[in-house]
């Protein structure tokens, strides 16, 4: 840590005010990204953000109200000023790249109330290259031990009105499509409103939406709003004053009405902004994962990223159920072994189970508490031979844990289902919470529901498990503390491709990786063969608006040590050549390079094996056809590729010829500049195998 | 089951209405309790309970108000009507006597909404000699399969403005002193202000108190209000209304303003009246626990009746704390080596050790969630040595678990904390759930917690684990189906003697088993030796408000199978004379007998212990002296006993001289009649031991 110079100016603007004025400023390391504190004459705290010289954040409050003690935290004397720089590399778990970069400077502001609380409070900056963090910290003292928290006032104050992709902040769920509209032309409520297919909403009211909240100045400025490392807090949405283009932080309450619990020393998550005129630089930014904390796991050792299937959208086509009634059951023995078969003859490492245990009947709706218990199988699901079975064909069950949102149910039986898992030797989960929260009152997003998410990873680690959480809070980048929480799903994921009102639009899995997919690894789940999914009931009118050449770049564009293989096994029998592909691409990666991307038109990126020389391409767009380029200069100079392409045949359209691709191989160097032509709703993916 | 026949009268009163009003009536086994029901023309269900003839209560309202499906559920049809008559006998595992006559008249009445819903109910009505108890039952129907009760309607409209024992409805403590006025006098809210001891309360409102609540009629009856069998469902408390004489049921609402989450078939607690022109009725009621299901554990042989003394009235009276810092920890190795050593020498079963484990520097009035985790003691306490030190000496440790109200995180240990205790060889809980409940919006009397209750009751039950629980709702005859849930505090116990405000009144514990402890035993810790609470800090004024032999009294009086001898040892050797009784006093009885009582003023009665021979009588009176008499006709025909009296002395007075005893040794048959003076505040311990 390198103590830095700062500039502290003290100036008179007598023409405005007798008041004096006290300015802090910090620049990031290569001088892109400022920082400007404020100390306004009343006590209260600005701070303001440019970007190579430009304002992108105007002069923001900050502050508090708390409740216990009452006590309002907007006006301050600034006791310490404390400023360095920090050049560190750690190395993922896993991940897009073997190794990170943490480079920022510093500032750290130690504020007392100016009121009589005595409180004392740092606000602490850090500011990358590519963006800035900051964080509120209340130390141990004697003024402060345990805090309410009524509200948080953070203000984003932004320069201008930006065209804007959001959802409606909402505090159960996240997964919507989103909007892209003018910041002054967000209505929340009648977005939501349209949303007929979300299983929960609690909307917040028409001007609150949700972060990762992206923006496009209209001089080409992208501007990501977000938080890093929600622990022991609720999430930030954020309350949109139109008239003052201010978004004024808005943390999800609790049952009775508290944003946060907080003991001494605490800290809020990170308040985040990204900042660049370029794109592709929000898909590189590590900065939402270093301002997490490091691993928190001694031996990591057993974790791993996976591929799988399962037995899951069997019962989103209507072609079996989750619940034993009815004569559908899809996890059954039979077909569940059908599963394990085509997992160890195509090489998966796991086949996931949904609807193996009892309660199924009455899961959803009632608020009920009693739901599942988590190691009762169905009668016709014989889990100890099946277990056997896997374990003889190379390949493992992965355990499904749905909650129906009675997450106290869950925790007085997690021990149980964590040994139950064990015992089966089964090391991975997926976590599912659909409906109302119980302990009732209390919501997805609060700091009760982040607290639990966070125990189920520490314990899960505790068991030696892997968790993949879905209907959770969005990830904050907690992954690079416990990378065994590999994954959530905690978007519009693949199965609203089978939702009847809006599905997923084409342009939707070009803005995931700029929003949702900043904080960590989606469980998207791709790979969807067969678009018209009526296969198993006639009168089905939902379809998947992508081709299929497309669903094969998803794997590339949606990074995720977990990915499904989505479709059925019949679906995929059907197109083994373009199977492939996902029996191909890795799951975990040395290097990524994003060659071109523009949120809701576009992606294209390149990622290599971990521990491989082989590179693998995704190019994807929205409802338009497109033609991008993709120069091989991240190839090893001197060396030759063999190249596999996965493309949309020049007769594809999502709409009218989804599932017709071309698959060609050619040899290409580093030279090489490959011309991709994508269909509507296209994609193209690639592999890239040093000879 | 004998069918009866029912009188179904179909009258006209034309002059008062045109309506036609349907009338059905049952009487108890001996005709001394009436019931009535009433279908009024509109559709409206009304009953009417009379004692010998006379009305006690007047036409009262039943139903519903559900908010899921929203349906008002106070018109209906009949649709059946069944009677019947039972009379059974049962052992209890323990108890107040050793077998338990069930005799009542049934009527079970099926209704159907009047409305277009088309949900039955069923009420059912019992009919016993001393009292009643109906319930309402949803049976498994298409109309209705998940319930949200919003409120329910049950009315008690009294006949006259009696005379009432009552504490402020309160959904979080029932640890009030009773108030004796006139049912247009409560005002509940007032009594409340004037509770400054009580660490956390949720008062409803001026006009609900809590139930049991008991009344004297200016005719000499007695009348308890009360439930039975509280499962799944909130406590009910009473809403008065002044002008009508009328109670209705208020529910305890969970955190969003719900009452209850039921699901068919499901049925509420049993809403009981007793009523008798004989207070000592009251006392010998079997019905509440008659109310409640079988015995639910295969086999109960481990459920022992215990007398424990502990490490507790230390930190009442600032000998020692709970926590460990400040140099006067309680529970260290050596402290509880003595109390160990004591229990072996008097022959006690158990020692209650509370501050054993960390967390106390900071566990109280934060709503903090992770307080304690109920398996890490403090350095300076070695609980293995201690584990076997006791075994060695033929003792037990006595688990405590204060949760701090925080019951998620209870619920998450409660595996891990129970099997420490088997480990240790422990196998009697001590819970405490002081403070406001997380899940945050909860009570300590809603359904949620209810349940938590009874889950501890069935875990502990598999681990074989007795359960003592404070700061619970009360209890309501739940120990005949768990019996290893023993006791319960849910009162104003002993503890309150060291309160500065106000303390525990004299009268109060002639109050308790007219009240409270109809439910079930309590775990008053009785004992106390040492009546000014100043021994170790001389600024206390708290005080006992009785004689020490009202303190001997106390364990034949207040009915309970666990029974603290709640005092310092070091208290109890300087009266080691007295203390024979302490050691001598079963806590389990063969058969009870009520000699005299009135609620406020005093209570004799006489027990039998369990197996034996020997009787034991105790009386207690309230702030006035008094002469009561004591006919020995419940002993053996032409046997003699050694009765042994610890009796006031003359100059004994509760105030002036508390700790002035006699003992005197006297041989009796039958025949004879003790007269039995009582001082202020004082009280008259006798055992009779067959010869």
């Amino acid at each position: 840590m390198i103590r830095l110079f700062l500039l502290f100016l003290l100036l008179n603007f007598s023409s405005l005010s007798a008041f004096t004025q006290r300015l802090l400023r910090i620049q990031s390391p290569n001088n892109a990204i400022g920082l400007t504190v404020q100390h306004l004459p009343g006590g209260g705290m600005q701070y303001a953000v440019s970007y190579k010289g430009k304002p992108v954040i105007a002069p923001s409050g900050l502050g508090f109200v708390l409740s216990k003690p009452a006590v309002l935290l907007t006006q301050f004397t600034v006791t310490a000023v404390d400023s360095s720089r920090t050049d560190e590399t750690w190395k993922p778990v896993w991940g897009e790249v073997s190794q990170i970069r943490n480079q920022y400077t510093e500032l750290i502001l130690t504020l007392r109330d100016k009121g009589k609380s005595g409180i004392v409070m740092r606000v602490r900056f850090r500011v990358y290259d590519d963006g800035l963090g900051f964080r509120y910290e209340f130390p141990k003292q004697g003024a402060l031990n345990h805090v309410v928290v009524a509200d948080e006032r953070t203000q984003f104050r932004l320069t201008a009105d930006h065209q804007t992709f959001w959802i409606p902040g909402d505090y159960d769920s996240n997964e919507y499509l989103y909007n892209a509209t003018k910041l002054t032309a967000v209505n929340a409520v009648a977005a939501a409103v349209k949303e007929k297919d979300i299983a929960l909403k609690t909307v917040i009211g028409p001007n609150a939406v949700q972060s990762p909240l992206l923006m496009k100045t209209g001089s080409g400025l992208y501007i990501s709003l977000f938080e890093a490392a929600v622990v022991n807090y609720p999430v930030m949405h954020l309350q949109l004053d139109k008239k003052t283009l201010t978004l004024t932080s808005q943390l999800v309450p609790d049952a009775v009405g508290n944003k946060a619990y907080l003991q001494t020393p605490a800290n809020t998550p990170w308040r985040t902004m990204l900042v660049s005129d370029k794109a592709i630089d929000l898909l590189t930014s590590k900065m939402i994962l270093n301002l997490n904390e490091p691993l928190a796991i001694a031996d990591p050792s057993w974790i791993k990223p996976q591929k799988f299937v399962g037995m899951w959208w069997e019962m989103h086509v209507n072609k079996a159920t989750w619940q034993l009634t009815g004569g559908k059951h899809g996890a059954n023995t039979q077909n569940v072994k059908k599963y394990i078969d085509f997992a160890a003859k195509y090489g998966f490492d796991g086949v996931l189970v949904e609807g193996w245990n009892v309660g199924w009947e009455d899961w959803f709706g009632n608020w009920k508490e009693e739901v599942f218990d988590f190691v009762t199988p169905y009668p016709d699901y014989d889990i100890d031979a099946l277990t056997d079975y896997a374990q003889k064909k190379g390949v493992r069950l992965i355990m499904h844990h749905e909650t129906s949102g009675s997450v106290t149910n869950y925790e007085r039986r997690m021990d149980a289902a964590f040994s139950f898992m064990v015992k089966e030797k089964i090391n991975t989960v997926k976590t599912g919470y659909v409906g109302r929260i119980i302990p009732r009152g209390e919501h997805h997003d609060g700091q009760w529901m982040v607290n639990h998410f966070e125990r189920v990873a520490q314990k899960a680690a505790q068991y030696k498990l892997m968790v993949d959480s879905h209907e959770s809070s969005r990830p904050t980048g907690r992954h690079r503390t416990y990378p065994n929480w590999m994954a959530s799903e905690a978007a519009r994921g693949s199965e609203f491709n089978n939702a009847p009102t809006l599905g997923i639009t084409p342009e939707h899995t070009t803005i995931l990786p700029f929003t949702r997919m900043l904080g960590g690894p989606m469980d998207f789940t791709p790979g969807l063969f067969h678009m018209r999914l009526n296969q198993f009931d006639n009168s089905r009118t939902t379809r998947v608006r992508t081709t299929l050449a497309k669903q094969l770049a998803l794997y590339v564009t949606i990074y995720s040590p977990l990915q499904m293989a989505a479709d059925l096994p019949e679906n995929y029998e059907q197109h083994l050549d373009a199977f492939q592909f996902i029996r191909d691409v890795p799951v975990d990666w040395d290097d990524t390079k994003v060659i071109a991307a523009e949120p809701g038109d576009y992606i294209l990126m390149a990622r290599k094996g971990k521990g491989t020389n082989n590179w693998f391409a995704g190019a994807i767009t929205d409802e338009n056809a497109r033609d991008l380029t993709l120069p091989l200069a991240f190839l090893d100079q001197n060396a030759t590729y063999e190249a596999t392409i996965y493309r949309d045949a020049p007769t594809a359209d999502w709409d009218t010829n989804p599932e017709s691709y071309v698959i060609e191989k050619k040899t290409v160097t580093a030279k090489d500049v490959l011309k991709i032509h994508l269909a509507k709703g296209g994609g193209c993916a690639i592999r890239l195998v040093k000879e």
